[in-house]
């Protein structure tokens, strides 16, 4: 295997990995070399592009750290994280769709009893959210764990403040008997992806906002049912149809309705896919 | 743009980039997007392999400092560096044939005379490196610059040793008035590229050695010449079908001649192509 050209090197990559143990490594691994060479060729990529390629990873992986993760926006505003959702969720229509996770989820988020204001000092107007969470055969689910996560009015979670180390706006609550649940948090807001680094120069380079419509993230699983990962979306958001990720489904989008107090109320039922669905 | 499902997402984003300045960078990246998109389509990316993805590249951007970069090791073993170079260094049948620039290179090595000897206490074996550099029209090129840079004996490059903070069997030497340069060395032996970090990983899950054939490294530019990025590598090593980053061109393959006295000479001599060559 010497005097490889730029054709004949891609055969000869994939020779190399004939002795794979993991058959479907193996299908990822050729799959992602050929298309990659075939990118490669495709562009004619230089010698100085190729390097700069090398720079913006190593940019991304140094920026990367407990409280960002930017190959997951990166992967986000190149649609790779809308496509491989879209993929793998197909349900029966009657069921809550899927978007895309996000790079803010943060593992452990606190309890919190139904009722309670899980906005925990994260600054923005009253918002009361409800609803409730059932099968697809329609029978209420009780005991579903819904973790919830969101930005404050500034457009930031908590993990984008430097000088916040606790939760706020996140947390995780059971539905009730009757497949019920509710929390007071603080109004969504339209936010900016952070944009800040090698993920937010690209987006500029592109001439591409950095832009997400108004949401409340939830992820939300029970016994026997697919785990279902989800926005919930503001009906009068400019944002909507140029979400930065791409994630926008229209029945996510519900109407978040101001109250004579000036608070804000989001009901939103969610319908769970059982596990042996569709 | 709502609703997108996994085959349309990708004329969304492709659309979302019409607005980019730099015509090139749009070409780049919508190849890119198309060719992202199509890998994970045709595997059918499932999310916790997008997710194990993710956590790859991280660990890449972790690893990587200013003594390691696993990016461009990933790029190696891959082939997409080999690709790009063969791609973009397309010469006359004379000229001398590039290869892989390699995680290695230190900018800013030291100079030093011809004749000098550049391990600068890196252990190994005494090796005389000597030859000409001379121009597609056999020319001799007076003061090319001439980068060099190796490994010890143990297989090692100065900055994978934790204790060496000077560099050891790297340096800059000038060619003389007749285009020739010689200085003194270790003979250069086979190495495992790093393979205790992410790329290790994916080596040893598809089956794959890490070595590479014994070679030494030069960067040699000279006014009116393209530069010329290349190893040279010893016909005696059991490497040399089975790089584990492609780099071998049989052109570039000498023989290490051992002399009465134990120590090594190998003659190697360059020929460089005119910037407004082919
Ligand atoms: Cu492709
Ligand atoms: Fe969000
Ligand atoms: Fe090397």
């Amino acid at each position: 295997m010497r005097n490889l050209n730029h054709e004949t090197i891609t055969e000869a990559v994939l020779a190399r990995h004939v002795d794979t143990a993991d058959p479907r490594l193996k299908e990822i691994m050729d799959s992602l070399i050929r298309h990659l060479h075939d990118f490669a060729r495709e562009v004619h990529l230089t010698e100085d592009e190729w390097f700069q390629g090398i720079q913006f990873l190593t940019r991304c992986g140094h920026i990367t750290d407990d409280r960002r993760q930017e190959f997951i926006l990166l992967s986000d505003v190149l649609g790779l994280s809308m496509l491989t959702v879209a993929m793998n969720n197909d349900k029966p229509a009657q069921c809550t769709e899927s978007t895309v996770f996000g790079p803010f989820h943060v593992d452990g988020a606190p309890h919190y009893e139904l009722g309670a204001d899980i906005s925990n000092g994260a600054h923005g107007i009253p918002c009361l959210v409800r609803g409730t969470v059932r099968g697809l055969d329609g029978s209420p689910i009780a005991g579903a764990s819904m973790d919830v996560w969101q930005s404050d009015e500034d457009g930031l979670y908590d993990v984008q403040h430097e000088d916040i180390d606790h939760a706020q706006a996140r947390g995780i609550l059971h539905t009730d008997e009757q497949g019920r649940y509710d929390f007071r948090s603080i109004l969504a807001v339209p936010y900016a992806i952070p944009h800040d680094g090698p993920v937010g120069d690209l987006l500029a380079a592109s001439g591409r906002h950095p832009w997400r419509p108004a949401h409340l993230h939830f992820m939300i699983e029970a016994p026997g049912y697919q785990t279902l990962i989800t926005h919930v979306f503001r009906s009068d958001d400019r944002y909507l149809d140029s979400d930065a990720v791409f994630g926008v489904r229209q029945s996510l989008i519900a109407d978040w309705k101001q109250q004579s107090d000036g608070t804000y109320l989001v009901e939103y039922d969610f319908v769970l896919n059982p596990v042996d669905g569709s």
